[in-house]
């Protein structure tokens, strides 16, 4: 297949664009390499080493002999240029990861908001009216989140898109209606997230365009298989307050001694996968492809949950790292539960890599590794969701490390 | 009260904008004209001879002695110069007309598509943003559509707002959840609408942003008390095949002898509003103010519904014009029923115009006085929501009259 791979440089893109390539599929990146311009702006780098896109191609064909091909293209604002790209390349296969992709950055600043929902939006709904303008008949495979649903579930599991529900009809009879599972989203960037839902719907009805979207938990490991096979295909890892999230903040806490973070109570559960699974996942969507005509395919993909404080209290043990509960720089529930079906893609064969199997692993080959590249003052998270909390927040410019303060 | 009126220069806008500066607010326009470029690309123009927004505000503060302001600013691209605004002036209330209103005109190609979902998700958002970023706590009134919900209901009254659905806890018990009534938008146009109500929960939640959102049915007629004031006062009256409503239209085919275009079977059932009843509405809910931290209040802005066959019938009977059937360039369901709760402002005292006691005046006073500025080449509806569709399209482009196909 040819497959395109929007957003290929980022964190979950490039293991997949390996992966795929891997398997002998013709890849193109197309990036706008917004995400390390992000990291200039914020005065931040991966833990990992990364070398450029283009260095990272190289390496790939010198190892594998296979060749990615890498196009600087800004869907947001280059919409003439992405559909002159898809008449000239017509892609099987579209997966789009292209989206600014952290709650924290989203929530910055007016200016950080603004900016998420005018490249999140503009990225999908131009790609979209670039398929349907260019006839283009991909199969486009979106990144979504787990997120969007917001953690206030009312103890009920989480289905996969969709919801059954019975109304009442005028004539006093129950009828029933399948409806998108609704939304509730808790941060400007999940926000994004719900709205390209109900851009799918409308282009899957109107235009009959064939999409799945992937509700994703939270990813966490650092390699694939075949980011393994050389230094310079690494994958990047983010330990920043805004980027990095909850348990790659862990780890590198316990690698430098930082108390490990916990925000209110730590009783805010999540859901997680390993980036392996993630790209294992990439692929069997791919092999399921949807007919024109048919609905939005949604997949929750994900493969365990976790409570905040259960993660705190697992990497404290594995590294003896201590814990520090300051206020939550968000708005959120304190406590929430989270059950969330996932049968779709145990069915089509995933065997999900546990967090208790692959934990150490990172300690070690990651954070322990490259403990020596940390930037101590950029661990704090200093994006507040509201005023009221940014008031709250506990600062710690120089690293020092932070101490309990609820 | 000082009242903000974004999009103030438009269909509602304007006379909303009287409306409100006659009982002794002082009224701000915010309008980027952005309407009045659209008349300019498509070539068109109101039948009704329509001043520019300066001569219009000088001849009512002439005619009343009050003051409207208008303010040159477009809320999708001057984010700084819109919270400069806000801080500055601090309106006690906004009301938010600034979006591109019509579907035919979002889905006319795929740079309609794009400017559509561009400039009504940033428009929204960037004022979302500026009132939390400026800690303006007004009473933000948004006009929303009944569109959102398509027109596919399963025979059930389309609640105001929100839905209760049972779901099935993780212990087997039944909880009660509220959600948003959900929505199937049928065109570009009506998506944003949609995703503007996510927008809304988001920032009533997470900032306590005091908003109500109005799902306003077609709104008909021309005049209200204030436009009837002085000639100079007259509101836009448009019958293009892009912004004219179905009444609109089928009052100006009636008026030079053209027939009256019934797209499809004319089984579509939609819901209406005469004009001074939507300024008497906004009104209403203005009056009716949320607390901040309460859930976005929504209210169906519509007094009737009717099958557009029955409209033309209607219509044919008054004024003796024949009816054409043509193929429908919409992909909807050829026929729907449509059931609407509006007992929201039916309590707050609402007193509908019918459309049966208020039409004839739309054919003497409106229709047949400026049938000498109708330009018949503009009559048709040329605007396809898919290939095939558009493929159907019969096209008339010297106005003789269209034959039924059907």
């Amino acid at each position: 297949m040819k497959i395109a791979i929007l957003g290929g440089d980022g964190f979950v893109g490039w293991p997949t664009t390996l992966h795929l390539s891997d398997q002998g599929h013709e890849v193109h990146i197309i990036d706008n390499l917004s995400r390390r311009w992000i990291d200039t702006e914020l005065g931040v780098q991966s833990l990992t080493p990364m070398d450029s896109i283009q260095e990272r191609c190289r390496v790939w064909h010198k190892t594998t002999g296979r060749r990615i091909h890498f196009h600087l293209l800004d869907l947001a604002t280059d919409f003439e240029r992405l559909k002159a790209w898809l008449v000239q390349e017509r892609p099987d296969a579209i997966i789009h990861f292209a989206e600014q992709r952290a709650a924290p950055y989203s929530m910055k600043s007016d200016r950080h908001k603004v900016y998420t929902v005018n490249n999140n939006v503009n990225a999908t709904h131009n790609l979209l009216a670039a398929m349907v303008e260019t006839g283009c008949d991909a199969h486009l495979v979106h990144l979504g989140t787990m997120g969007v649903y917001g953690y206030s579930s009312v103890g009920a599991a989480i289905p996969e898109g969709y919801l059954d529900v019975d109304v009442e009809t005028l004539d006093g009879s129950v009828a029933r209606q399948q409806i998108l599972y609704p939304t509730r989203p808790g941060s400007v960037y999940h926000m994004t997230k719900s709205l390209d839902q109900i851009l799918f719907q409308f282009y899957a009805q109107n235009d009959g365009l064939r999409i799945t979207d992937l509700h994703q938990g939270i990813v966490w490991g650092t390699h694939t298989e075949q980011t393994r096979r050389h230094e310079q295909l690494i994958n990047r890892f983010d330990y920043d307050g805004d980027y990095g999230t909850v348990l790659n903040r862990f780890l590198i806490q316990a690698a430098i001694g930082y108390p490990l973070t916990v925000h209110g109570t730590g009783g805010q559960t999540r859901a997680f996968i390993h980036i392996q699974d993630s790209v294992r996942c990439i692929e069997l969507a791919l092999q399921d492809t949807p007919k024109a005509g048919d609905r939005v395919r949604i997949f929750n993909q994900m493969t365990e949950t976790h409570r905040v404080r259960d993660l705190a209290a697992m990497i404290a043990q594995m590294t003896g790292a201590e814990i520090a509960n300051l206020p939550n720089p968000r708005k959120e529930a304190p406590e929430n539960d989270l059950v969330v079906r996932n049968d779709q893609f145990l069915d089509l064969g995933l065997k999900p890599i546990t967090l208790a199997e692959g934990l150490m692993d990172e300690v070690i080959e990651v954070a322990r590794r490259y403990a020596y590249r940390i930037d101590r003052s950029r661990v704090p998270a200093v994006s507040a969701w509201t005023r009221e909390q940014e008031a709250q927040i506990v600062h710690d410019p120089e690293g020092k490390g932070l101490r309990s303060v609820s």
